[in-house]
């Protein structure tokens, strides 16, 4: 075991104190904030997630309206329910939970939320301004992994531009919630970015890629699927994994993507499952909630990731199209 | 010089031909085409474009407005030409020229344009669908290089998928308009794909990066970035980048990024400048605009990128949302 340990749950706690001070202010300016959750069928994962964020919006007093939609429901039920909570007042952020059944078809349901609500950014308007590197918001998950890096990086007394100016990120898993988000972030802190999927891991084999990564990001949803060899002594590992892995003992435990022992006796630091990106990437959710509501009450708001001024400027566009 | 020369404007020749039919059947069928250019002020490469886009119309048969605006007029002038031809029936795609002067925000000017005439993909909307794996239009320089990589490949008897699920393509450069679309559409074909940018030059060194790529796209704008010691022998290298470079006999010629002469006595295969991916650029603008006529007529299109089937569900999407 060498690797340094990027604790997940201490810089939740750090951002969820933080993001007190921003609904307290909110609350003090008359604005107002909730967050709506979407659920259809009874998804372990999705449920799981979503009771989650009923907890944590209950200790941060934003209000919460889950909703939740049987297995079977037809898409114009789905549609009309998303049309209410775009109309609703008191909802700043919506957020429909995957997975979703077979039989409703996503991107005509992600494009149903008001886009200005839309705060895991799945509407293509936000997808776009994503991708063009002028976000209004960012997809909590991606979020998340770089602002653990980020921090990590502070606490190594490493400085952010000149670390990703010379870095390579490598982002295995190329999912339009996850991994490409992941990507458009590593691009705007002007990094090189190299993005591997399945298709390299069937063929040449992923560790062709993965082992010159001086960040790596996996997102694959492959238990254990890195292992030591795929990585680099000086890489930086992001575990996004969540999989779920019967023990000796019978009991079901979450494990990530990342061998954890064998690659921590190799990196140079890791995320932990659980305990790593999980507890940021639902903070950052509401975050992004407060986010919207200043958005919707039509003020300048402070931008998602700080110490990007890319960001800024979208933030002030996308307030100029609202006015 | 040892590489094969990928002939841009064979393959452009080809592409007009096929287009022409098009064209032909949407005037049997009544329908209305046309393409509209913005070009402010009087920048030597919009004016060029313009011209070259003017003559191709005109050969194809399409109706072509060109709009000149002075280099010092006003967005809300600018908002109120998109406007107009947003409304015009007769219009289906629009193109604004780059570069615009510096007082116009160029993402609200992009915001603009009717999504569905929007053939170049600049508005939010359609860079997210691109993004998110199904675009409504591809932008065309990108489209180009692809079209130019799936051509050779068929003319060397390798097969589409094997060659790309084993590849590594490495994209130089990371603008909105050219290296980001090269980037999804290397994502579509489901390669491993690599973005660098300047930052990777100025700091370790492009070399690191682009030495390993199977596929080289350059889209740096910087003469001569490429030189026979970044690329591989198996390396299939795309320039894309239009430079004046002054000869010893003092006329101005134009120059990619790639040191060609270098290049070419080691790469696999070489797209030259001019006659690389310029040519099929513009043929590949008009065939968007063909693909907007027929958006707008709300009628079943043929896919932008035939052989993947992705896209087909997104047009097929497009007009879902269009009815």
């Amino acid at each position: 075991m060498s690797a340094q340990i990027i604790d997940g749950r201490a810089c939740a706690r750090t951002l969820k104190q933080s993001l007190e001070a921003d609904v307290a202010r909110l609350r003090a300016e008359g604005l107002g904030i909730g967050l709506a959750t979407v659920v259809v069928g009874d998804e372990y994962s999705s449920t799981a997630y979503e009771r989650r964020l009923r907890r944590l919006a209950d200790e941060l007093g934003v209000p919460y309206s889950p909703r939740e939609l049987p297995a079977d429901v037809g898409q114009d039920e789905l549609l009309a329910c998303i049309g209410e909570l775009n109309a609703e007042p008191s909802v700043s952020g919506i957020l429909i939970l995957r997975p979703l059944p077979s039989h409703v078809d996503e991107s005509v349901v992600f494009r149903a939320i008001d886009p200005c609500k839309d705060v895991e950014a799945v509407h293509p308007d936000n997808a776009g301004l994503l991708a063009l590197g002028v976000p209004r918001f960012v997809p909590s998950t991606a979020a998340s992994c770089f602002h653990l890096l980020d921090t990590w990086l502070d606490s190594v007394g490493e400085d952010r531009a000149e670390f990703y100016h010379r870095c390579l990120i490598v982002v295995v898993g190329r999912s339009n919630n996850v991994g490409k988000p992941a990507i458009s972030l590593g691009y705007e802190r002007q990094a090189t970015v190299s993005s591997v999927d399945e298709w390299a891991d069937r063929t040449t084999g992923i560790g062709r890629h993965t082992r010159w990564a001086d960040v790596l990001i996996v997102a694959a949803g492959k238990a254990g699927l890195i292992k030591a060899e795929h990585v680099g002594e000086n890489a930086v590992v992001i575990d996004v994994g969540i999989n779920g892995a019967t023990g000796r003992d019978g009991k079901v435990r979450m494990i990530g993507d990342v061998d954890y022992d064998s690659v921590a006796s190799r990196a140079r630091a890791l995320t932990p499952v659980p305990g790593g990106v999980g507890p940021v990437t639902d903070v950052w959710l509401l975050r992004n909630t407060v986010t919207a509501a200043r958005l919707l009450a039509g003020q300048r708001i402070e931008q998602a990731l700080p110490a990007l001024p890319v960001a800024r400027t979208a933030q002030v566009r996308t307030l100029q199209e609202k006015s």
